[in-house]
């Protein structure tokens, strides 16, 4: 099932060029104070009743008429992996403007890396740029979102804690700050066009990534080329805190990443999720 | 003023020993999608309207009864400074189980981290180390929570922007990951008693602060040594993201920064805030 957020507070599920509105499903009244995790995604994994929501629906729209917002709203943790294709390890190593110095190794050298909520838009919007003279690079990565809380989850029982996938974009601004502080201004996090729940991809690790700028392939690689799987990565994440519904885990970006002019426009696909257009805008500084 | 969440969801204001329960005067249903920020922390900065319900208030109770939370329950970001007291630059680089290799020099060298808002606990909780093979250290910080969005702001308006103070203890893994995994475990971050007004801190830049384990003394330092003043922070933080109402600032700790073991008892006093107790139980791994 592919479910987004569309039009602002709407929730719907997309069956082909129809966005289908499941909105009146779900209790959208959280309580203060909030529990932690996203309030909408712990109540995503009833796929029956989501079923029985689209056929009593008589709420149709065409796709291309909604605005789409990351298919999350509130997401607790945004958790970024920061080396985990070998082939963008290399071409990090390779290039002094990403590596400022240091030597990438192995993931769990550097560990996680969290990204502020308030950098995450969906993909009606516009990723800003933050300084106009500073480089901001692209980097697509397929992004998990978590549906049951999980604390030291071992490997094998890791996908029982997937709600679904989406696709992520994590824009980058190079130079020596923490990862946290780069990869955290306003806009700096795409999620979309929608989620895809768990029982729709047939295997996480052998989904095909593509991004281009303006037309031009940038980025093109398998998830079978991550070091760090994605149930590798729910057991490494939560042997160092509980993740919650909604918390989504960025798997990382393979080779290609390269900076964004005002005017770009990056397209981004995902096998068996789906594609994502966004343009990029004038530097807020 | 000192506000004060008790009891897990009522919100008071402490005056001498006693809690007077202003929890009415708030309106606690938050619309979702939930705006950026802490969905309380928006409704604080209103002082005539919390004086006037604490005149109204007939619930009364003795502050060594009531169990105190976290004075800002959600807060969209927690952001920490990690080398902003010159004394403890010197400690962290004569220390390899603190700098594992690292020269700290400079702070906007390394920029501000993030730690998991899942990590967040108030004094009558208790911190749990990750994990019993590895070093989890005491860190005492003055904590700053923003009142109003901040963005691009400069130094000389920085304080417009600022709700109150608290206290807040940064707990850490040593060890060579980015600061946001190592300082992210669930409890790992501990705020209260209360937040304190701005308005009621004569300066955010000369509060004495100190911190014990079982009784003995082992940080004392004075926010008049930090290298960023709590105005250039938020000046050097909004210069990257827009801060929103309820996030958190901790704006580094001074030298003196140690291991705390199974059954100790961490104090901490900030001049004008107050003081917090807190206990560390057994290591989860």
């Amino acid at each position: 099932m592919k479910i987004c957020r569309f039009n602002h507070n709407r929730i719907g599920v997309v069956v082909g060029d129809t966005v289908i509105d499941i909105t009146s499903a779900f209790d959208l009244n959280p309580a203060w104070p909030l529990p932690p995790g996203d309030w909408l995604a712990r109540q995503l994994l009833d796929l029956p009743k989501m079923r029985a929501a689209v056929s009593k629906s008589s709420s149709r729209l065409a796709l291309h008429e909604v605005s789409l917002a990351s298919p999350i709203a509130n997401p607790g943790k945004i958790i970024g992996a920061p080396i985990n294709y070998r082939a963008h390890i290399d071409e990090a190593n390779a290039d002094s403007e990403i590596n400022n110095g240091t030597t990438y190794t192995n993931i769990d050298e550097f560990g996680l890396f969290l990204k502020a909520g308030s950098s995450l838009i969906g993909p009606s919007e516009t990723v800003m740029p933050r300084f106009s003279e500073r480089r901001t690079d692209h980097e697509v990565e397929l992004a998990v979102i978590i549906g049951k809380e999980a604390s030291f989850v071992k490997k094998d029982r890791a996908f029982e804690h997937i709600l679904g996938f989406t696709i992520g974009l994590d824009m980058t601004v190079r130079g020596k700050e923490f990862p946290s502080f780069r990869k955290s201004p306003d806009t700096y996090t795409v999620l979309g066009p929608w989620l895809v729940t768990f029982d729709e991809i047939p295997s996480p690790d052998a989904l095909e990534l593509r991004l281009s700028v303006n037309g031009i392939e940038k980025q093109r690689a398998n998830t079978s080329q991550l070091i760090f799987s994605v149930a590798r990565l729910i057991e490494y994440a939560s042997s160092f805190y509980t993740l919650f519904p909604g918390d989504i885990i960025m798997t990382g970006t393979p080779q290609g990443v390269g900076p964004v002019q005002p005017g770009d426009t990056i397209d981004v696909q995902i096998e068996a999720i789906g594609e994502l257009s966004i343009s990029v805008g004038r530097a807020a500084s």
